[in-house]
């Protein structure tokens, strides 16, 4: 038997996000249960950056992850293996998860025990960054092989996201790709995103991320 | 004095967008303008995979590119150093092309000096596979670093593909990537779709897929 629940998500019926958005970040906020949105590309390495990331925090505090997909379980299997709480949330074809949708699958998790919920939304630029999930914070990440110049393509997801995490910095040496070049373009349009180079691979600058997670979960709760 | 125009898609209003799809691939026959629809993934390797093929087939057929982006202008800004003719469609946002806007492309490059015309469609793996653009073939590239898993956590894209490109085959022994699972996992999904791996940044494989492209193209006009 598997240790994750599959969850079909159902398509929102709320004709107001932002307004089911506030709602839901503020149950949340009652419930003490932080929601942190990573989003990105397919492939860019949220998995495997989120199983790092329980790595370094899982003795400080309780985490649940909501693995949403297009289709496919391999993502919450991967999670349920590091011992966190873990559900597959499947869109069926949707491309993003609005507050609505959100909601759905924090009530199939069940946060009752959780302090940190991560949602790992549908891999892509452009629809996610669109729906506030109701997340207190906003992650992203843009992986070296997929080119410095994605700020400027996907303007939207980098002005929304508090934090910009590059990952697989081990391939540096053999990609065109500019750590220096990718800020300025990203600053340009969020001066306040956070900007942290990672490897989830070899578990390079995790310990920066998992701080900057660390502190904004303490600043919330304060 | 830029050359390439900039053109700002409108959203289509049509209900029927197969239809459309269906009518606009009858007046691009009439026409004899082949459209070829690519897409993948942001920063799989598009402009580059394009900027080879013009290279491989410009002695041989006129070609143009339309180079849909929520914004920006780098791509056609690429093409167009190519001397092919080229386009920037901006989206506005908006996530994929459908029929109707695909015409507003066509309508705005002015096919009647073209024989092949590729729709460089926007960076997604999700929304733009739900909208047939009208097109005579469907093209997607998958890069290495995206990982072979793909086909799992996006069928609809790979079913609906004619060729599959695997891109970057120079980092395989960087990735763990094996283009024998990533084509089993495609092939249960498309049994009839082709897979070329390719390596746009060095040419290689571009040989055999401007082969394959002008077979299609052949027996199209035929």
């Amino acid at each position: 038997m598997e240790n994750y629940r599959v969850l079909e998500i159902k398509k929102s019926v709320f004709e107001n996000n932002d307004r089911e958005a506030d709602e839901l970040r503020r149950e949340l906020k009652e419930k003490k249960v932080f929601l942190l949105n990573l989003m990105s590309s397919p492939g860019s390495g949220k998995t495997t950056t989120l199983k790092r990331t329980i790595e370094a925090l899982k003795d400080e505090m309780r985490i649940g992850v909501m693995e949403a997909d297009i289709d496919s379980d391999v993502d919450a299997a991967a999670i349920a293996e590091t011992g966190a709480k873990a559900i597959q949330l499947h869109t069926g074809g949707m491309c993003h998860l609005d507050a609505a949708m959100t909601r759905q699958g924090l009530e199939g998790i069940d946060t009752g025990d959780l302090d940190l919920c991560i949602l790992e939304n549908v891999g892509n630029l452009v629809c996610p960054a669109e729906f506030d999930t109701g997340s207190s914070k906003n992650a992203m990440i843009l992986s070296v092989p997929e080119g410095d110049d994605k700020p400027l393509k996907y303007p939207l997801m980098f002005t929304i996201c508090d934090v910009l995490l590059i990952n697989k910095i081990d391939v540096l040496p053999y990609f065109d790709f500019s750590i220096e070049n990718c800020t300025k373009y990203a600053k340009r349009l969020n001066p306040d995103i956070q900007i942290i180079p990672i490897c989830a691979r070899t578990g390079e600058g995790i310990d920066a991320w998992a701080d900057w997670l660390r502190e904004q979960i303490n600043a919330w709760r304060a």
